[in-house]
């Protein structure tokens, strides 16, 4: 690398101020944190690596920004409050305005979110970010994947699919004009990670996952958990005006059941606590909708029209019976 | 992969019974942790990368031991003690006996030190390793890289050096014979975090840092952080006895001031602070000898019988004046 590790940590990664609880940040063996009294700490890891999870030549600043908007996510899931992150950065090269790019996006994220940058390591290899969040939560609040109870209505925040129909874009397989490229390009690489809505959902949610596999994987890990089954309303589905006006039908349901990154919370809601979050609905500080129940037995069985479906990647067809 | 990431955390990598202040560790969307109470969190993070920071066919157990050590390490030096670890694994493919070594590797020095295994993620990619350590630390007792003063004794715990005879022996430049190839990948693959003594010193040394780019390189960054010089009497530099058996002697010096990897300890210590550091020496709680001594000005010097010397990749030669 021309320039070395310390030079980059310096000149890219380095910032004046502090955040809250940080008693010392970059620049020493470690970084010295105090969790806010009385809370507990959430903390979760995530890797990406060029070419497997984003195109190596995408734009280094959204590279960044989604790297740390998709982790962020997983401490919404909790329910969460951002505190701090740590960076893990592997370079095959110290190119100048690639880290600028970089370190604008993440720290764009970073502020936007109130999440501050403590620690890291920069190494020299084949492009790939490990970052790693870290959130403060009341002890009692967490929201667990293994919380579910039969009854419990399943929901959703916000629409699903635009991550899926980005990557269709993206890979040439989906055309939806200027404006609709403009709009899955933030839904892909800028997705909103639900921090406020999840920090609300801890106090009446009884389990959530964020959608990063897809809805019927990630419901299926609350399932698992929770030692239950669900169905899923495939009518109900909320979707984006673009997917509604510019997809077809079936391929829209598609990519909302299985297509994955968008980030939005799957949660599943005790039936007496739902006039609770209509308040919240009402008061707009939470998009959410009913998409299906918990039901006892095992797996994520999806219906239309009242009838099991069977989902493959080809379409979804009635069993037949 | 033949194996799928939730298999490879299932059969590897989950263990379990939990950790101290474990709320919920691997498998969630985020693991749930309790610092201990009026204590902070130090935490530090470091990244392997194969063909990088170790030979892409190097044991998995050994790299999985390096791998935690060394980050254990920065736990050492700033007088911390271990409480968790998150494990950043990206894998080219999934080969069940590299993980089975790798695994058995982890929990060994995890066991070893007392930290649990609590999070992490598993991706597909070029072979590397990040990870980051939790620790505890009194709010006022961490030893910072800026707490050197003007006459403060320089000391370094263990001896020097042998990490890069190590690689020597690993690349054929060096012949030890077969009980000192032994001892060497010990000192290479198995370093010992100084934690204990790191947690003696927090009480009475002024700063410190692990010795992982070379005793000059490290003791240059508490200079400047502390805005001190220092000097290093090399005659005083403690050698192992196959260095001082089997190496040349300039050869041995010139390893023990810039060879790093190993992961001793370089401290500071205020001179009314010497007969307690006896004290724990007597004891046998920790091994230290004094190389040196902090001055005002900058960077650091070396000197032998008194007068200066100059180091270069060749060796050291007496400033010509």
């Amino acid at each position: 690398m021309p320039i070395g590790e310390f030079d980059i940590i310096k000149k890219y990664f380095t910032r004046l101020g502090c955040g809250r609880g940080v008693q010392l940040g970059v620049g020493d063996d470690c970084a010295l944190l105090s969790v806010p009294e009385g809370k507990q700490l959430a903390v979760s890891m995530d890797t990406l690596v060029a070419g497997v999870h984003f195109p190596k030549n995408s734009d280094p600043e959204l590279i960044a920004e989604r790297a740390l908007r998709v982790n962020l996510s997983d401490l919404a899931a909790m329910g969460a409050e951002p505190l701090w992150f740590t960076l893990g950065l592997t370079l095959p090269d110290a190119d100048p305005l690639w880290l600028n790019g970089f370190s604008q996006g993440l720290f764009n994220a970073a502020d936007e979110f109130y999440c501050v940058l403590v620690g890291g390591d920069t190494t020299h290899g084949p492009l790939s970010i490990t970052i790693q969040v870290h959130g403060a939560i009341d002890a009692d609040h967490a929201l667990l994947r293994s919380g579910a109870n039969v009854g419990d209505l399943v929901l959703v925040t916000g629409t699903l699919g635009d991550a899926a129909a980005a990557l269709a874009v993206i890979q040439g397989r989906l055309e939806v004009g200027e404006q609709g490229f403009h709009y899955l390009m933030q839904s892909f690489y800028r997705p909103k990670p639900q921090l406020h809505e999840g920090q609300l959902l801890a106090h009446i949610a009884s389990a959530a996952i964020d959608i990063s596999d897809g809805l019927i994987a990630d419901l299926g890990h609350i399932c698992e958990e929770s030692l239950v089954g669900a169905i899923i309303d495939i009518d109900r589905l909320p979707l984006s005006g673009l997917m509604e006006k510019r997809v077809e039908p079936v391929q829209a349901v598609m990519w909302a059941l299985s297509g994955g990154d968008d980030y939005q919370l799957c949660f599943t809601l005790p039936p007496q606590n739902l006039n609770k979050l209509e308040i919240l609905i009402k008061q707009g500080k939470i998009n959410a909708t009913i998409v299906g129940e918990i039901v006892s037995g095992s797996g994520v069985t999806c219906l239309k029209d009242g009838k099991p479906v069977q989902i493959s990647a080809s379409g979804y067809n009635h069993f037949k019976s």
